[in-house]
């Protein structure tokens, strides 16, 4: 099965981050295939047997990256459909919440977004499902406002989510944490391209 | 440096297609590292001196598949463009062909994906080369139509680029050729979003 099942915030020891820390920037910069348990307990400064003590086997480290990142995420966009605004509002929270937690995590989210297939079939499984949830949320809120026609049918609902996070998976591939652009201003970018062509006609 | 310097379309030998065939397949079902030379020879029903009549190593086969798709949808852009037409008609049909393109190429741009980082820095360069032609391209149509004013400035034009881009590269992820809607179908939805969003207030 699918190994650790404690909720994402759990790994809150400062030992459990700091060995992930070390795993995320290894995985990043090297790929899963490429780092081994001794350079992760290396760069952690910690045994092996610390790390065995905290996690199972080194696919357990990149379930926890995954469902980590994705947890953090679906927690934001609950927080935010909570708040009951209205859908261009709520779609504008959401791109944000989004793009910014992803350049936050940019380490993570490189690795999640080149090592996914080196996860067995049934971690592999439990992370697509959550990722799923997020899609489907997204998708809802997007078909609630074109059935209330605050959103234009411009396009299908499954055809804007595919678009907006087409968009954020791809980032990995280009956004610095230097560059000269903040995420926050991408963000909004976004947002207002998105919602434009959302706009009732 | 950077291998086989022919240019894509060269390799239009039976053989060398039938080896090019079998790798994008391995490559796509097991990855670049998880597949043998000698699998790709079985797989092409070659002999392993035929495959190095051709290919000097895997590394070039990658190159080859790298260089003839993004050849191919540059050949495609630049037959577009010299069409002359007016700024919207040309993103349509640029968007178009790109998701079309990637569709019927959609093994090759998965192996695009997940294994660009196993080229060695030489190819690598080479190819990103190429694909920083084609984003340049697009992002300047799109800055020609914002300075003439038929498009509108609701997000900068690399912004645009970084959105239409991120849907295509995400494609491998989801698409599937016997999947409910055709290529060509979301392809014109894609199209209508980004010319909706871009349409002068």
């Amino acid at each position: 099965m699918a190994g650790d099942r404690r909720p994402a915030g759990a790994r809150t020891s400062p030992t459990e981050r700091r060995i992930l820390a070390a795993a995320v920037h290894l995985f990043a910069e090297h790929g899963f295939d490429g780092t081994s348990v001794q350079q992760i307990v290396e760069r952690a400064q910690i045994t092996k047997g610390g790390l065995y003590h905290y996690f199972g086997s080194k696919q357990d480290l990149l379930q926890e990256i995954y469902q980590s990142l994705i947890s953090r995420q679906l927690q934001d966009l609950e927080r935010i459909l909570a708040a009951g605004l209205d859908p261009p509002a709520t779609v504008r929270a959401v791109i944000e919440a989004l793009v910014i937690s992803t350049a936050e995590h940019i380490d993570e989210a490189k690795v999640f977004a080149r090592e996914l297939n080196r996860l067995d079939p049934a971690r592999l499984a439990a992370v697509r499902a959550e990722r799923r949830r997020y899609h489907t949320a997204f998708r809802d809120l997007i078909e609630r406002g074109q059935r209330e026609g605050v959103f234009s049918r411009v396009a299908p609902a499954d055809t804007v989510t595919l678009i907006v996070f087409g968009m954020v998976n791809e980032m990995p591939r280009w956004y610095r944490a230097d560059g000269p652009k903040p995420a926050s201003r991408f963000a909004a970018e976004v947002a207002d391209f998105v919602l434009t062509a959302l706009r009732p006609r």
